[in-house]
């Protein structure tokens, strides 16, 4: 295998830092300061020293020795691109693999240190890390950034200006936000909240930013007390406008790194904090914790209020989402169209797939950003959960296969998030009976009945047993859910069989929007993944409960040259020609090309 | 209302204890000293003071009021039972109805004092307790039982000879099991344990005993440790073959009320024990702590490494099991016969129809007792899930309804399980499409294909959905796990959409038995379960992971009266037909008689 000289480069420099550092192992996590899922260039240092592109994963270094942690998701891509790097893969939550606190309790020798940036590293991670590590009386050194040393040529912290949400549109005004959140801390017993959470703050005070590739949010801190909010965020994004309205909302405009100086210096008597262990920084517990110890006040960890009240949409956010769905399902249905009938005609490949279809989607009222790379994947890269078609290293598309698209935008008024794959040319019967496992997991999630009180984990096995009767399995959850012009993918809900480590179960109320994403992926072949959004409907309420339902909010042709209708069940294929009237019923007024009519009145004939 | 002036006298004589005693609340739980979850006589305090007799609640007595908690099978039956006595009923898990905990957090006043019987509430209820009484200063008094001061003429303890289960019977002598035993204690890093669950002594010593009703344990402790295993008994139980089996494994005898003498002057230096805070008492643990912490030995909470052992049956077990469950079907099988073709033309009422079924589970090989008293309820009585026909009290069996039966035994080979609704004359077309969604979602869980990892929190909603789809649900789990020749209830694994307060998760494992029972129930209307005992056998396993499946153990025709075709999903039709052709295959080379082998014919008739 040809060795990647330039990772092993930076691996070296890597290692003359932690030698002069006295750290035995350092860890780079794949986070900002405030655990967002993507993140600027600024913090991709993970990925600078080990090549792994994937949004997910953490690299440890030893002297001698590198590993990168990553999910089922990336397996297949983190082989390829670690390739020559030396750097050992670890499959997270397969069969035998050590999780990184159980290799490191494991290798890291008696007294030696652990070093990480603190502020990249959150409160959960750190407390763990630091008790499995105990026994060995491992020291961590969390005060500077190992990697930064190391990185001459990293990037500039983002800066750009902040937009304004209206109340219009967010349905809440900013202050009726901050009475809702206050009234929950106080169910909590406390009555004082640090948000670090980037979607949080967005949220909570009705703007969005634009420092992050796909998540219209901007690197902030915020502090509310009873009787004051206190915003942190680089003067630089502060438009007039946005400075109007924080002020007339009464929140208090700081600089972005005042959040440390404004903790170390607060008196926090009578005040009770309220943090969250999964979004907090290490580095900033330990400020808050000393000086709140000092001033007679106290801490309390657990979920931010904000999370849940941002994921359960109100009736305006609902109506425009609908609304966004239906336009973005369109346009996605007019390029389907324009593959599926020009493959083998038109040259076509990965690559300009996808900018055709990021152009198509650009062109909608309200367009802000992709939501995500999109995922423009044909055969066997397809495979490969999440795979980026690069300039340098794509497919072309053909007709003898399957193509899977996986794309969403944030607009005015929604963030949308949707997969199709297409058949293109013959597939075998074995194709087929994949395509149609999926298609029928889809289907049964998105047409289940629960009570309140269910979480993603009640209701996963609903998706994925017509996968697992093949005796395959997804390594991913079925479901995550999606936020309103925010990140597309946002908790605290989701549909997974197991949940993640150390995550809490949250119920799926009424007003939640959830993905629906049943998958097949066999590695060296082909993927198959059909993902709706759906929306979380009230069914009857009696004695016995209140019921719930789903509603799609996603509106675009399956393939039915996928499906072998011998394998549905009869409501299974009553659920795929409902749905596929409903396709018409939404999607025909805003096409006006015939061809692309009648191609979809086609695509949606029952079966 | 008629007063009940027999509780209402009793309950004023325990207040007269608890004022002598200084206790301003008694807590009055379904328990003897070891969690057990059917009691002898001389544990039935909670029924002598309140005169509910089902098998799960817990009464609260304060000076001018008491309450009584239970779980969704007996809300109508405790309701029936509470009336006249002024206790309050409380409906576990019902929405906006307070724990006992958070009941009594907010009625006691500062500084007041709850007793309760310290052997007979567990480590987790008095430490749950302990922690959510400790804002109000609450005074926990458990050295002395209020209840047994206020009972003149309580029962005694019971005290019956115990017998042997040979090798070839239990699959592992006792010496194997402990073996195993120890290599799980010291996976927990414990080399100790105190067992105090029945069930699990004598899982573990092969040995049954005769002292609580349904029931084959004998009152007992152990103490398990690394060079040692103690065996505490009352010494009129040990026969000379069972001195000398445990002499020749090894197990010394003690008797029964030294356990306490025992703990209280151990050396525990360098030991460490487990202890189960489910099944431990208060009462034991205070006296462990103490004596563990001056001695220098330490304790650790957590599960009992023989729950799971004795859950997942070995080869020997299975075969025994699925040849007495066959038998059991059979038997049943003639009964349910009897009742369709005799209704209506013979006398016949629930407690003569259960004592017919009773008897004749008598004359099969190898029977000790029932597995639990024989639910018989006809009509309106079987939406109460665990009713009783009484001589007193009971319903005859008329050609006009649904008739419910629910019964099991407990054979040299295996404690069987099961349940099945009659369709007795001419019902309406509801009645058939609710006794279809049960059937549906027996078949829908015992058909189903899932994961290694799976708990029943991820399958509980293949059964149940369809009665959701009704909006209506059963306030209870869907299936529990059964023990060989011990109790018809069983953990740690469940199959449930939520767990009970403090429930440990429990992957479901291959060569575990659980039961498959969704029901619908009407008060004041009729009551449908139909209930399988499932085996958990393996499918494939490959790199995602080791597949998993069921296989039925229960041989007994589904009534087709009650069976409307039209709503069976093409599967669901399929699995019925293949199972029914099961039951034929399986129980026919057991019955004689031409006309019940007709009527078997005609019963398990393709649809």
């Amino acid at each position: 295998m040809k060795e990647n000289t330039v990772i092993l480069e930076r691996l070296a420099r890597l290692r003359s830092v932690m030698a002069k550092k006295h750290m035995d192992y350092c860890l780079i996590p794949t986070a900002d300061h405030h655990a967002s899922e993507y993140v600027a260039d600024h913090f991709k240092a993970r990925e600078y020293f080990c090549g792994f592109t994937g949004s997910n994963g953490t690299l440890v270094v030893g002297n001698s020795w590198a590993g990168l942690w990553t999910d089922g998701r990336y397996f297949i891509q983190a082989e390829k691109e670690l390739a020559g790097t030396g750097v050992e893969l670890f499959r997270m939550a397969d069969e035998g693999v050590p999780t990184i606190n159980e290799y490191l309790a494991e290798h890291m020798r008696q007294g030696e240190t652990l070093g990480f940036d603190g502020r990249a590293v959150t409160v959960r991670l750190g407390e763990s890390l630091a008790e499995d590590l105990k026994d060995k009386e491992i020291r961590i050194s969390c005060e500077e950034d190992p990697a930064g040393l190391a990185w001459p040529e990293r990037p500039p912290l983002p800066c750009h200006p902040v937009f304004l949400i209206s109340d219009d549109l967010a349905g809440l005004s900013a202050s009726e936000k901050m009475k809702q959140v206050r009234e929950k801390l106080s169910e909590k017993k406390a009555n004082a909240l640090l948000l670090t959470s980037l979607e949080d703050i967005c949220w909570l005070f009705n703007f969005r930013g634009d420092d992050v590739a796909c998540t219209p949010v901007a690197l902030c801190y915020a502090y509310l007390a009873e009787n004051s909010a206190t915003l942190f965020i680089q003067s630089g994004e502060i438009t007039e406008e946005a400075a109007e309205a924080f002020g007339a909302a009464d929140v208090e405009i700081r600089n972005y790194e005042e959040i440390l100086s404004f903790l170390k210096t607060r008196n926090y008597q009578g005040e009770t904090v309220l943090y969250d262990r999964q979004h907090l920084s290490f580095a900033l517990l330990q400020v808050l914790r000393e000086r709140a110890e000092a001033t007679g006040g106290s801490l309390v960890a657990g979920q931010n209020p904000t999370l849940l009240l941002k994921a359960i949409k109100n009736e305006t956010e609902l109506e425009k989402i609908r609304e966004v769905y239906i336009r973005d399902s369109a346009q996605l249905t007019k390029f389907l169209y324009w593959v599926k009938t020009n493959a083998g005609k038109l040259p076509m490949d990965e690559v300009t797939a996808a900018e055709k279809l990021d152009s198509m989607r650009a062109l909608l009222p309200g367009f802000i950003e992709l939501s995500f790379p999109t995922i423009s994947a044909f055969g066997e890269n397809a495979a490969m959960m999440h795979y980026e078609a690069t300039p340098e290293d794509h497919a072309q598309i053909e007709p003898n296969g399957l193509y899977l698209v996986d794309s969403g935008g944030t607009y005015q008024g929604g963030t949308t998030d949707v997969t199709r794959t297409l058949v293109l040319g013959e597939v075998s019967d074995e194709v087929r009976e994949h395509f149609t496992a999926v298609v029928r997991g889809m289907l049964r999630l998105a047409g289940c009945c629960f009570i309140e009180g269910c979480t993603g984990r009640n209701l996963d096995i609903l998706a994925r047993e017509p996968v697992w009767e093949l005796d395959m399995d997804y390594k991913c959850g079925t479901g995550h859910g999606v936020g309103y012009m925010l990140s597309v993918h946002e908790g605290p809900h989701n549909i997974r069989w197991r949940q993640l480590e150390g995550e809490t179960e949250t119920p799926i109320h009424p007003g939640m929007i959830v993905s629906d994403e049943p998958g097949i992926y066999l590695a060296g072949r082909y993927g198959i993944r059909i993902e709706n959004i759906l929306e979380v409907t009230r069914g009857a309420k009696n004695g016995d409960g209140q019921f719930l339902g789903f509603e799609h909010l996603t509106w675009v042709p399956i393939d039915l040259d996928g499906i072998d209708v011998s394998f549905l069940e009869e409501r299974e294929r009553r659920w795929l020609n409902e749905y596929h009237a409903g396709v018409r019923e939404r999607i025909l007024p805003l096409i006006e090309e015939e061809e692309i009519r009648a191609w979809v009145m086609e695509a949606t004939r029952e079966v």
